[in-house]
C-alpha cells in the first residue's frame, strides 16, 4: 500500500489562516510553508506544537575509511560514541539547548563496545561495512535485517510521543557511502556528489572520488534497485536510517532531515517506499556537494544554511526553533481582523 | 573618539577553540565566525551565554503613507501597538518562545494614544514624519532630539543587563524612508532599492520608486551628512533607532539587526560615528532589495534565509538561537584530544 501524504486539506487551511493573521500577506516567507507541512502531517489546523522532538543518532563504521577517504582515522567512531553519552558532542549541546531527546545507537561501530550501555548496542548488527570499491558493504539479508531494525527502532520513537523524529549519523568514512548512494539514484557521476567529508585534501579527494567511481562501476545496474543499491553502496547504519524513515512516513511522524548521510538515506527510502519524502523536511545545506545535488534533486529546501559539515544530526537540531517557531506563530498571532475591523 | 573594535585577540582565540573541538576543522561552519564574534563583543573567551536578550520596537509613522507607498494605511500602525503589548504580534509570539524581554516605543505614531502605557509614549516626539518626497522628514533640533533618545534607551537596556539588543519597526510607510536612506547612503538610483513592502502591486511599485527618487533629488548633497540625511529623508523613529545602535556600540553590546529599518539605520550610524557595524550581526536577509543590497555593501552575512519581510525585529528574533547555539557549543563541546588521545 503507497504511504498517504499529508492532509493537503489541512494545508491548504492553515496556509488560509497565515493569510489572516496580523501580518502583510506572506511576510513570513518560509515559516508559512514549513507550519502548513507541520500541520498537514499532524492532521490539524492549527498544528500541536513540536514538543517532543526524537533525535536518533545512528554510528557505524565503513570499510573505505581505511583507504585514504577521511582525515580521522575509524577509531575516532567508537571514541565519539563516548562523548554522545556525555553530552559533549556538537549535537548534543544543540539538543540539550532545543529540549531534543537523543538516542545514540551503535549500529556497525568497528569496536566490541563492551565499554557502552546495553541500550547503546542492543542492535549493533555487525563490525563496520564492506569496503565498497571492492566489495559489497553488506549482504542481502543484511540489508534486510537493517531496514527491520529501523523500523523498529521508528516504532519505539514515536511510541514514545514523537511529534518530530530527526536522525543523525556517526561514522569516519560514513561521507563516501552516502555520496555513492546518491550518485546512483540519480545517475550521475562521482565527480558530482564526492566532497571533502571532514576536510580532505585536494589528493585525497582525488582518491576519494576515483574510489567512489569504482564503487559505481562494481555496482552497476543492481544498484537501480534500492535494496541491492544498499547492499553494494551502502551500509549497516544508512540501512537503518532508510527503514527509520520509512517507518516513519508510514505512521505520519514528519521528519527533518540533517546532512549527506540523512539525504541519502531519504534518496533510498524514497525508491523503496514512494511517499516517504513528503514527510520529510531538510534541516540544512551542507557544504557537501552530494548533499546539496540531493536536496535540488529531491525538491528540498532547507531551513538553514550555514556552512555546517558536522553530521551527527547537528544540521537538523539547528533548524528545530525555525520550525517551532512556524507552528507558534500560525497558532499564536493575533488576527488582522480582530486588530482592524474590517470597513 | 572611534568605537573601538571588539576585542581582536579574543576573537582568534575563540577560534582556536572551535578548532579544538570534537569535530573535523571547519565543520561548525558560520557558526564558528558568530560564536567568536559574541566572545569578541564580550572580551572573554569562551562567551557567556546569551540569557539576556532584549529586543526595543520603536513604532511611527511616515508621511509617505498617505502618497501610496503601502498596501495599508496608517491606522494600522496604532493597531499593531496593541498587538505588541497583548503579545499577538509576529515579533512577541518569537520573543516569547525564546525568552526574550520585549519594549516598545511609540516614537511617532499618528495618533494621540492616550489608551497606551505611560511607558510606551514616554519617548514620544512628533505625530508621523514628514512626507520626504514633499518636505524634510524632520528638523534638524529634531534629528538630535531622537538621537539622543536612541541613546538614552539604549543604556536603560544595557542598564537593565543585555548581553544582546535587536532593533524592531513598527510603521506603515517604513520601507520607503528605510530605503531612501540606503539609497543615499551608497549613491544608487531609486529603482535600485524599491520594493514591495507589505505588498504592493505592480502600479504602486512605480510610485514608489517615483517618490523616492523625488526625495533622493530632493535631498541631493545634503544628504551626505548623516543628521542631514535624516532629517531629509529618514524619521523619527528611524533617527531614534540610529542613535540607539550608536549607543549599543560604544558601550560594547552586540546588535542583532532586522530587516530593511535596522539595516538603513545601521547604514547611517556607522556614517555618523564609524565602527558601529563591527558591533553588528545580521539575523536575516529579508526579500526587500534595499535590505539586500545594504547587507551586501555593510559586508554582513546574514545568519537566516526565510524569504521574511514583517519587520518588528521578527528576523532578529528568528535568529536568536542560532547565535545562542554558537555560544553554548564553544563553551560545552568536548575537545577531540579528551576523547582521542595525542599519538
Amino acid at each position: 500500500m503507497p504511504i498517504a501524504p499529508p492532509d493537503r486539506e489541512i494545508r491548504e487551511r492553515t496556509r488560509a489562516e497565515f493569510a489572516a493573521l496580523a501580518q502583510p500577506y506572506g511576510a513570513l516567507g518560509r515559516l508559512e510553508s514549513l507550519g502548513a507541512w507541520v500541520a498537514a502531517c499532524q492532521g490539524v489546523c492549527p498544528p500541536r506544537p513540536l514538543e517532543r522532538v526524537r533525535l536518533v543518532v545512528l554510528a557505524g563504521d565503513h570499510g573505505v575509511a581505511r583507504y585514504g577517504v577521511s582525515a580521522y582515522p575509524a577509531q575516532v567512531t567508537a571514541a565519539m560514541l563516548h562523548a554522545f553519552l556525555s553530552g559533549g558532542a556538537g549535537v548534543t549541546v544543540l539538543a540539550h539547548q532545543h529540549g531534543l531527546a537523543v538516542r545514540v545507537l551503535d549500529i556497525a561501530v568497528d569496536a566490541e563496545s563492551t565499554d557502552l550501555p546495553a541500550e547503546v548496542t542492543a542492535y549493533k548488527l555487525r563490525r563496520s561495512s564492506g569496503p565498497i570499491h571492492l566489495t559489497d558493504a553488506l549482504s542481502g539479508a543484511e540489508v534486510e535485517a537493517a531496514l527491520q531494525v529501523g523500523e523498529t527502532v521508528a516504532e519505539q520513537e514515536i511510541a514514545a510521543g514523537a511529534d518530530l523524529l530527526l536522525l543523525g549519523d556517526m561514522g569516519i568514512g560514513n561521507t563516501t557511502p552516502a555520496a555513492a548512494l546518491i550518485a546512483a539514484t540519480f545517475g550521475v557521476g562521482a565527480e558530482q556528489v564526492t566532497g571533502r567529508g571532514t576536510g580532505i585534501d585536494d589528493a585525497r579527494l582525488a582518491d576519494k572520488t576515483e574510489l567512489i567511481a569504482t564503487a559505481l562501476e562494481r555496482a552497476r545496474d543492481r544498484a537501480r534497485d534500492p535494496q541491492q543499491r544498499l547492499a553494494a553502496l551502502g551500509s549497516a547504519d544508512i540501512s537503518v536510517g532508510v527503514g527509520f524513515l520509512v517507518a516513519a512516513a508510514r505512521a505520519g511522524v514528519p521528519i527533518l532531515l540533517d546532512g549527506v548521510v540523512s539525504a541519502a538515506e531519504a534518496c533510498v527510502a524514497e525508491d523503496l517506499d514512494p511517499g516517504v519524502l513528503a514527510w520529510c523536511a531538510a534541516g540544512h545545506r551542507s557544504t557537501e556537494p552530494s548533499q546539496r545535488l540531493a536536496l535540488e534533486k529531491l525538491g528540498l529546501e532547507p531551513v538553514l544554511d550555514l556552512g555546517m559539515r558536522l553530521g551527527e544530526g547537528s544540521g537538523a537540531a539547528a533548524a528545530v526553533p525555525v520550525l517551532r517557531s512556524a507552528v507558534l506563530l500560525v497558532r499564536e498571532m493575533a488576527r488582522l481582523s480582530d486588530l482592524v475591523p474590517e470597513p
